[in-house]
């Protein structure tokens, strides 16, 4: 495979905005709860969601700030993912779609070291998490 | 399913600590990329990640961090997840067995809200990612 194998990157430039969605189902949230050993019943048991605040199973909020990681990884050209912060603000059901978007804030003097602005929205322009990612590219 | 389902969770208090252990096999990293959508070759094409720095496919460092998801989510009764910060500090590859461990370092005067340093370390005892997450008890 080729060292710049990157389709349709785009460069990095303060102001610059990249996107992407994806539908929120339940077997994400079964394979997510799998993978990272969560099995809260909070997200896979609907009469204990039913005990909770939330009234229905939601999604783990790292299962959506993994999005994040998605743009990070495939919108951009070889970046390191240096740091990650993430605010839970609402939650996240199973049918809801999310949008993560990513935009360049800041470069670091003389550095190619990048702060980016990371949100992730549900269907309703909703913000559901809000933070800032720190990338390097590794060139 | 009982509302007070959560086998053997700990009490939050100042100093407790609860820990989580799982190997990173190459179908967890190919399961996170499929739910999350993050294809970056450096986790998934062997031939690819030669010409990186990393020499070998690495885990995504959200798959690694969603371990510390399974401290808040099953280690802990009823909590509600308001923050994390991830600081991505070493790689991770196939067959590293990462250890999650959070311990509880403060209190919110009068709230039902406690500070966590979460940290993630390998089978050399090296930290790989290191953070906190403020959470609240969902009473």
């Amino acid at each position: 495979m080729d060292k710049n194998y990157y389709p349709n990157s785009k460069t990095m430039q303060l102001g610059t905005s990249v996107s992407f969605s994806k539908t929120i189902r339940q077997i994400d949230i079964a394979s997510f709860a799998k993978i990272s050993g969560d099995n809260n019943p909070l997200h896979l048991n609907e009469d204990y969601a039913k005990t909770t605040r939330f009234k229905k199973p939601i999604a783990h909020g790292m299962l959506t700030a993994s999005f994040i990681s998605a743009l990070i990884g495939t919108k951009f050209a070889r970046l390191i993912y240096l740091s990650q912060n993430l605010k839970f603000i609402k939650p996240v059901y199973i049918g809801d779609t999310i949008t993560a978007t990513a935009t360049v804030i800041a470069k670091k003097e003389g550095k190619e070291i990048f702060t980016l602005q990371t949100i992730c929205t549900n269907q309703n322009n909703i913000i559901v998490i809000d933070g800032t990612a720190v990338v390097m590219i590794d060139s």
